[in-house]
């Protein structure tokens, strides 16, 4: 591998870089009309993604139109419950609906096991169309749900504030909980695993609803399951190993155990202070952090409040990104003034 | 005032307790059918919240039915943007919604700084029928929401996940976000002297969304508003001075800083630890914080839940609460085991 640009492979493994690499997560999306040409052409989202050509094509927009140092496939973290046996629907303004639950072992004797290569073969072969079409320019980022973040959709159904069916059932009936979490991890793996082979140069975990849960709770029942995925990526008999990076939002009680396990990167949201996640997380890349509501500020402002994330997290072992997804009403130019901002202000 | 029991007023002053106070967030509401019942009677949540008899009766049900040490009037944080000209709706299954926003220096011309006691006359009624219902068993617990929790609202217009409309305010126009925030203050420091002349002993600020805001803008938006209140509330020109207890659910990160606004109680969420919060608000009296999904435990759980946070808190300076408003599918027999655990180990 010969990457051009491989700033974020080095960030991520802890070498030293000459300037901060930068992505944004949910960089190919709604935000960029090019991408909404593209879906519209699709029909619908779930089309795109499942189709590798148009899945490609949007995964290397940002690359070209914004300047990012890495591409991440574009996919969506519930193709593993759909690949389990379980689909999905994505309702206009109302996000992702499972028309059938998954709350009995009952239930979840209906499922499988997720077969990476069969069930997913569409992310696969887009992500090996997305290398062939990057011709190395940048390294791609292949990615996951966590496995208590996919439990919390499987359970309640649809999208919710408080995940209260979902958390129900931890208290209820946690043998079940444990079973259909233990059979997402071993999908999951599976599935990282086939990302991997099919050309992924570091993978992102996303624990989106950590923070729904209380400090023991996340311990039990989604902290040994990430774990679980961090290890076997990182057992050389399974195959190349990459940099794998945990992001779970709203997780800053669990800071220091999750620096504890087998990743390269943590992720920060902006709730995280940097100097003091430094502090709690040694030894391991920081990502983040900025809120994505920065980007509606002016030009000035959102170089101001570059400047000083990097002078919080300093340039090295730090990749920049937002704290979470940018927000599809943000004027592409705003997210270009981030990117530029970032390298300035990121020179070594 | 010669209140038979005092508890929660004695652990919010910092006095010795012989046993630690408990009440419930959303103690008053759908959890119980005699609830149910006197809502159905009323015909809906609004109408409920302003027939004074009625509001009355299901603020004292708890009392009679849960055995908790306190009650808290019902009503709704919106009633403040109501009283300054901004109506809202609660639509079944869907929460609270505002048909006309406000999201300029025009918008906000067109509102008026609220007057208590003409334009939530209801509301001092409702205490005054509960105080003389009440009888002096318990106290009377009156509340606000934090300024810039009803600035997401009366801007956003509905509830959100991310309330990225009101959050892009405070960065396009930050003028017009610190005069909103202002006429809130304003309004709410009157609201509440007004609720201390009508008979509230200890009131409570809600910033329900605290957690959205990292912690400078935080610093910028919210903390300073909620000081003015606090101070406000402290001057005993003002008259009567009563205990006021924060809580700004998802600002762990602020946690510092609200220890030390003039307030008596800082309340916590389930993500926040007790000891590590103890350590950051010395010399205050904390209250929560048990995640209300631990109420869809068995007995046996729930009762080893709250002995292991008591003994985490302590049995002083503590008032024993869930860590946000109580489920409407929660069994109200569990709610009683929670109040009976607090009785039994929550002795000195």
């Amino acid at each position: 591998m010969n990457l051009q640009n491989d700033l974020l492979l080095r960030a991520a493994r802890g070498e030293s870089v000459e300037r901060v690499p930068v992505w944004m997560m949910r960089q190919a999306g709604r935000m960029l009309a090019e991408y909404r040409a593209v879906r519209q052409r699709a029909g619908d989202f779930i089309t795109l993604a499942k189709t590798p050509e148009l899945a490609a094509e949007v995964t290397i927009q940002p690359v070209d139109l914004l300047g990012v140092d890495a591409a991440i496939i574009f996919s969506d973290i519930l193709v593993v419950p759909e690949a389990m046996g379980l689909p999905y629907e994505m309702v206009e303004a109302r996000g992702p609906v499972f028309p059938t639950t998954v709350r009995t072992i009952a239930d979840l004797d209906q499922l499988r096991l997720a077969d990476a290569e069969t069930d997913l073969g569409y992310v696969l072969e887009a992500i090996r169309l997305t290398k062939k079409e990057l011709n190395d320019r940048v390294p791609l980022i292949g990615f996951a749900g966590a496995p208590f973040t996919i439990f919390c959709y499987m359970t309640e159904g649809k999208g919710s504030k408080t995940f209260s069916i979902a958390k129900k059932l931890l208290y209820t009936d946690p043998v079940f909980a444990h079973a259909l979490l233990q059979r997402i991890t071993d999908s999951t793996i599976a599935y990282l695993r086939a990302q991997i082979r099919a050309g992924a140069n570091l993978l992102q975990i996303f624990d989106s609803w950590a923070g729904i849960l209380s400090p023991e709770q996340y311990r039990v029942f989604s902290l040994p399951y990430i774990k679980q995925i961090c290890d076997a990526l990182n057992d050389p008999t399974g195959g190349e190993i990459v940099p794998v990076t945990i992001f779970a939002k709203g997780a800053f009680f669990a800071r220091q155990e999750i620096g504890q396990l087998n990743c390269a990167v943590v992720g920060l949201d902006w709730n995280m202070e940097p100097r003091e996640s430094r502090a709690l997380i040694p030894g391991k890349t920081l990502q983040g952090n900025m809120d994505p509501c920065v980007l509606y500020a002016d030009f000035a402002q959102i170089r101001a409040e570059v400047k000083q994330m990097i002078t919080s997290f300093g340039t090295q072992r730090y990749i920049a990104n937002l704290g979470h997804g940018v927000y599809p009403d943000t004027d592409p130019d705003k997210a270009r003034c981030f990117i530029e901002a970032v390298k300035e202000f990121g020179v070594k």
